[in-house]
């Protein structure tokens, strides 16, 4: 008995995956479910050498493990969290760590942080990316909690997480919720990319006039030069699959779902007053898919005639992948100096060179420019945006006529590119010393007396305009 | 003694202006302040004629009011409207109403409005807009709570609104926070609009290379036309202030702040999947034009050489006012959209031919077009977008080609305009019968085993991608 050195809490998909991932890599590992059949199931598949334990009874799971004790819980975010952590404390000493490895809301963790460490426990939310496959093969493990306790963790999750380069993907990242915070970022950067590589097949299809099959060499062409990603990766697989002669992909309805960490990204920016404009954009796109009733009545009535594609058009398809590109490194940026206030304001004392380092593999936004990420980031350490470092300006710079041509012939078509659109502006934004916003500030102090700053004096102001 | 008709506590500019204003059109107001020196300067402000009483003490104040009473607070939102419910409610009866005339978060009001229903009392959330002068002589109200406990405000409400060819501001909007719902919307919208504004007057300095005077003439002469608006009305009286020989809007600091509720709009918005990306856009770059230290970095190292505007561009300014026409239209259907679905979710069983009728006079965001708006709930109460509305479609139509020449020019001089730009990519969505959302949809069963639906068949679809 307590010979097993790490315990999970649920095995559904990513609760299993993970755990036989851990006696891949030589763990014991005690699992715990109520549901019978998931116990039973994994103790079947136990293979030899794998020294795994299932139950569906809480405190024979917590007898079975090695003191101080590990647990994660792999449970649906929200109340089974609390129930799994309400189950288990009765039993747990001072000392033992507790890890919730879902898509927790970040004022979850810190509540829950804060709870349990008044009964000693130590509490982790970490974020886990790289899916299904991900978990079985090699995740991107984001954990965030108490920097001294994360000592007793760091075995095994170096263990199974991705490696890059024999690095593997996953390090202390910040204090309290900093990992379910980063998580959130890393699905927000998701959400926008999805959108960006959405809008650049649209454009190939209806600006462009390229057939699937083009547009799949393209993305597979892409993944092999400075887009190498993982979500370029699978979208030039999508495009392969075929159901007799017809391509999946024009069967699929184009109602985009979403779980909401997209949206949490965006509502948060706004608190922080950081803005991920295409982050938001993403957002709105997926919310907009579901009015189809409405668009369809609307392409009716909305006409824009632009007949075929203007003549000499044709050749700024060769911008398209510039165009992906700077949009890309855009929202990254855009996330990634979220990520530096929300730092500061929480007191994650978060390392960009550590959160960009382990996002190279394993999670859903891996792609070969975190390195340059990474390298701005050891450079210089208090970098505020990734657009000021000279390396991805220059990179940026090199694209932006790129993006500039086809975001017009975009319009001139037709065709919404709000994430391409928003990318360009918030580029355009960012490199304004001057911003036409002292209008707005002097409207403000038009009707509601809510006074102004200047540029020629301290203080401030207050006029009657009328 | 008891024999006001009204009690208005707290006599800051708004609640001293709003008493005023209600003393103006006969009515006994008293008023209740715990800073002595603003009871006394409104007791000795009041004119021949005024039936007015200010007062230090709640008790007296209640004492004052006839019963039933009918009480209007003006605090600052948050804890101080708590703490005067507080002060005030051991001293009244069932059946005396409660106004909260603050820019009120609507879930407090939702928990207030219930907290007193159970004490018997009735509570009002109500937005104002109109700013000082709109209060002192004729704001826009927008109350909600209950319907006929409204009967009992109407006559004082009705009174001292602003009027538009006879018909007051104001009328009884909907079901518990539906009054605090509407203005933080209608706040939204005026985000949206600044934006915009501002957005054109930096085209024309920047692009079309217009001076003050001219960019002050242009606004002056479009508020004579469709573009008729209180938002445009004061740009153009802003842009005639100097100093000496400099006029005043160059002096202002750019650095634009916020109070929250186009924020508040654009969160919410989001959790409603209602997609308002003008208002977000607006929201965005209040947020990006404090981040002036690392704007005038970038502004060193991601330059664009734009050179003079490229020949014959200069002919685009006529496209100008059309383009900002578009994408003020868009930005009231964003919002209107909104107040449509948060109807339906929170049970206001709004009736947007009364909002639209009560936003035509006194209010920020009160415009010529509003009237259009109105006619357009009246043909078709069940509307679920303006932008589907014949007459509003057409005169977007005719804007179009306008707006698509001006965002080029943004785009080749590399201003950013994204209000501009979102307007323009929402209303492209909106019109698309198929968005490429489902290659967001294969992505996310790809990596996430997410399902998908299909246009072929009914039911739910999930692949091996690889």
């Amino acid at each position: 008995m307590n010979k097993y050195n790490f315990g999970i809490v649920g095995l559904g998909v990513m609760g299993r995956n993970l755990l036989l991932n851990m006696a891949d890599n030589g763990f014991a590992v005690a699992g715990l479910d109520l549901d019978p059949e998931k116990a039973e199931s994994l103790q079947a598949e136990a293979q030899d050498g794998q020294d795994i334990k299932a139950t569906t009874h809480a405190e024979e799971f917590i007898g079975l493990l090695q003191q101080p004790r590990t647990i994660m819980l792999l449970v649906p975010a929200g109340k089974p969290v609390d129930a799994a952590i309400a189950s288990l404390v009765p039993f747990l000493d001072k000392g033992d760590i507790i890890v919730d490895g879902g898509n927790t809301y970040f004022p979850d963790t810190d509540r829950r942080f804060n709870e349990l460490s008044e009964k000693g426990i130590h509490f982790f939310g970490m974020g886990i990316s790289g899916g299904e496959s991900g978990a079985r093969r090699g995740p991107s493990l984001m954990p965030g909690g108490n920097r001294e306790a994360y000592e007793r963790l760091r075995p095994v999750f170096e263990a199974v997480a991705a490696k890059v380069n024999g690095e593997p993907c996953v390090e202390f990242l910040g204090n309290g919720s900093a990992g379910n915070y980063v998580k959130m970022v890393h699905n927000g950067i998701e959400y926008g990319i999805m959108q960006l590589i959405a809008e650049t097949y649209d454009l190939m299809k209806k600006v462009y006039r390229m057939d699937n099959a083009a547009i799949q060499l393209a993305f597979e062409q892409w993944n092999k030069e400075e887009l190498s990603s993982f979500l370029v990766e699978i979208t030039a697989q999508i495009l392969k699959k075929k159901e007799g002669e017809t391509y999946l992909v024009d069967l699929i309805s184009d109602w985009a779902k979403s779980k909401g960490t997209g949206k949490w990204t965006s509502q948060n920016a706004m608190d922080l007053q950081v803005p991920v404009p295409v982050i938001d954009a993403a957002v709105n796109m997926r919310d907009m898919s579901k009015y189809k009733p409405e668009r369809t009545e609307a392409a009716k009535i909305l006409p824009w005639n632009t007949g075929v594609i203007a003549a000499g058009k044709e050749k700024n398809i060769g911008h398209l992948k510039q165009a992906l590109f700077f949009a890309v490194l855009t929202t990254y940026a855009q996330g990634l100096a979220q990520l530096t206030v929300a730092s500061e304001t929480y007191g994650y004392d978060l390392d960009l060179e550590v959160v960009t380092k382990i996002w190279r593999g394993g999670c859903i936004i891996r792609a070969a420019v975190l390195e340059d990420f990474r390298a701005a980031y050891a450079k210089n350490p208090q970098l505020r945006n990734i657009l000021l470092d000279k390396d991805i300006a220059q990179k940026l710079v090199a694209c932006q006529e790129s993006i500039r041509a086809v975001i017009k012939d975009a319009i001139d078509q037709g065709i919404p590119v709000s994430g391409l659109m928003n990318a360009l502006a918030y580029f355009d934004a960012y490199r304004s010393e001057n911003l036409p916003t002292n209008i707005i500030q002097a409207q403000r102090d038009y009707f509601g007396a809510h006074t102004y700053e200047r540029i020629d004096q301290a203080g401030v102001f207050h006029t009657q305009w009328d």
